[in-house]
């Protein structure tokens, strides 16, 4: 184990946020104020990456516990976050930062790509010329619960919560208007937050009646298909789908489907759609568009005579909505910034990782594992959890998932026989 | 006065649900419960006038008051609600099964278009040979809270508070990730429950920065150039707009956008979309899509040089999402109710409206007011309320909307200068 570095610290916030993600700061900050004999300050990283790159930073210990609290509980990035790839160029040029004001501790807290930003960055301060001594530990963050070596990520039973009550009260809706509604839900990679949609279920017969993951290929035949069949037996179907269905190929369908209405335009009406975007990672744009619910919408209306068919996409509201968070989210997302500040001055480096303990009650734990292990990794939805036919996810998965949402608001309805 | 009537009761619940709709439901069957010398029977309306039509109902007065309390609290028509214009010989029909019955009160829980149908049934009530009588009283209830006679409705007050508290996560978001983002909220005709996300605002600088209602033409150069200067001032823009928003001569701009992309489509491209619908009630279908957002958003991308352009459409989620009412709706809802079977036992007949107290701290009462006032007509946001240039709402607003939201969670950001 490296000596105790004595220096400043650095704490930035990146990716999509998320309902818990200034939970993991105020972790950070808090357990930093334990250590002053090693953190003599703490920087907060305004937008990330481009706040170091900028060096617009602000102090973060002198801020009063009281308001850290406050800030704990409200989503969104405090320190702001960024979509920016770090290019080597770029992580040199932090690397010089954090030299040019002591920065001898670097807390990352973000996804897969923000672990992957970490990595690199630590790689260079090991192999600069003198070696440049830094503690670097990534904080996980994602709603999308698709990190390796963790049971689940810090944000995301958040969002399962807001997803599994919104769907519940979806379900309310469809049964007191029927006909076909399709929600889709955030997820580009894997389908653990669509999964969760299946805690809004409480008697058999209630929605949502078909759940489309990314990890099995989706066609539109079979699709249609599967909502026939729902809507003849029960009068209604309720969908939810991933915003990030693929096909066969591996090709998103909301991509083909914004290509497809973009291509069908005749060359005098294309200013009627944005042009089809990338994001800085080379991702294609999934969330702030309605194109893949108005895409399953039409498949239904065109293909069907039923006549009530609606789609909604949940958008933001997943990550942002405030007042709503998970009651063990919170707790825990709050513990993985206190772990990595404690292992950094323990003089370790890597990803924090929260497991599961095997006893009957739920019970979470934290390790640190390589950062090679999750940068830039995707953890996707075990086929197990994926019922055969692919159009619903297992009866275990709702063990792993409710103990994560820590309660739902209590709901009751007439059912029949009533 | 009428002689006091002795009979049966119906109870139905009819439009789009709201989070409060079940407690007016509770509160007809609490206090039908307490006139048991002239209500002898209540009997729910299964889907509003389609389950008295078809004479499906269920007996309510026997469900215990500890149920109907998880009932009251939950989203959705429990009794199941109705998208159908009852013709007059359906009115003639329904009028056939309450003679039938011994049907002497009829409550119907609803919007302007049910309260039309309770007029016109009680119009033929009145001039059947010999005479019925029948006493009906239109139970007041929608989000979008346009209801003549009302200073608000029963239902918007918690479709305000999920709006503004969604608004309120969406600029937090915006913040951490700056862009221009935007928001479509629910509201065909009147622009209530999308100005209900000022509330959002916390200090000066907050989104949303431009808010466009129904009241006032819409046009995309108008939008573009406030966009622009919003952008151009903070670097980044949140924007709501009612989806009700039309143009100089009255048509949505929801519906032109579709018709514009179904007919910029080629011939063997049309079928990527469902074609453009109208509702039971000749409404252009408005939600369930997200064909405005992605025209808005398609305004910017083409007209700007701005690269992060996201829309959002809350959709469903606004009147169904569970355990996020505001008490002082789910009160004032259970009041209505309530009231309607007090005024209805005494041989009265009309609509219930919501009154404000004029006093400093926010009192409201009740009345009953024709059926005819408020039967198909629609309640406007005063032009008072609306800024200037059509593209904010003024500060009186606050005032108004504040005390039916009862409350809002706390968030706490970093500001400028922190």
């Amino acid at each position: 184990m490296a000596a105790k570095l004595t220096g400043n610290a650095c704490v930035g916030q990146s990716g999509g946020p998320s309902a818990v993600i200034n939970q993991s700061l105020v972790g950070v900050i808090a357990e930093a104020r334990r250590h002053k004999n090693q953190i003599k300050s703490l920087l907060g990283a305004i937008h990330g990456t481009k706040g170091i790159l900028g060096e617009t930073f602000m102090e973060l210990l002198r801020i009063p516990q009281s308001r850290l609290e406050k800030i704990a509980a409200t989503p969104g990035a405090a320190l702001g976050s960024v979509r920016h790839k770090p290019e080597a160029k770029d992580c040199a040029a932090m690397l010089e930062v954090f030299k040019k004001r002591d920065i001898r501790f670097f807390f990352y807290i973000g996804g897969d790509d923000s672990a992957k930003a970490a990595h690199i960055i630590k790689g260079m301060a090991e192999a600069a010329i003198p070696k440049y001594d830094l503690q670097v530990i990534h904080v996980p963050k994602t709603i999308d619960n698709n990190l390796m070596e963790s049971d689940h990520t810090p944000g995301f039973g958040s969002a399962a919560r807001f997803v599994a009550n919104a769907v519940r009260g979806d379900e309310l809706d469809n049964r007191s208007l029927p006909g076909v509604k399709v929600d889709v839900i955030m997820g580009r990679d894997a389908g653990w937050l669509t999964a969760a949609s299946m805690l809004a279920r409480r008697q058999p017969g209630d929605g949502p009646h078909l759940i489309y993951l990314p990890e099995v290929p989706f066609t539109p035949e079979q699709f249609i298909d599967d909502v026939k069949r729902v809507y003849a037996e029960r009068k209604r179907c309720l969908v939810c789908v991933s915003e990030g269905i693929r096909n066969a190929e591996g090709k998103l369908w909301a991509e083909i489907a914004g290509q497809r209405l973009y291509e069908g335009l005749k060359d005098d009406s294309k200013n009627l759609l944005g042009k089809p975007k990338k994001d800085a990672f080379g991702h294609f744009q999934l969330s702030g568009t309605g194109v893949l619910a108005d895409f399953l919408t039409g498949l239904i209306s065109n293909n069907t005579d039923i006549s009530r068919v609606r789609g909604d996409t949940y958008g933001y509201l997943q990550r942002s909505f405030p007042g709503f968070a998970s009651k063990v989210d919170q707790r825990e997302a709050r513990a993985v910034g206190r772990a990595a500040v404690k292992w950094a001055c323990q003089g370790r480096v890597g990803s924090v990782a929260i497991k599961r303990g095997t006893g009957k009650v739920y019970k979470s734990y934290l390790e640190l594992v390589d950062l090679a292990l999750v940068a830039g990794k995707n953890r996707k939805m075990p086929r197990e959890l994926i019922c055969p036919g692919g159009h619903d996810v297992c009866p275990p998965f709702r063990d792993y998932c409710l103990p994560l949402v820590a309660g739902l608001p209590e709901t009751e309805a007439f059912e029949e026989g009533d």
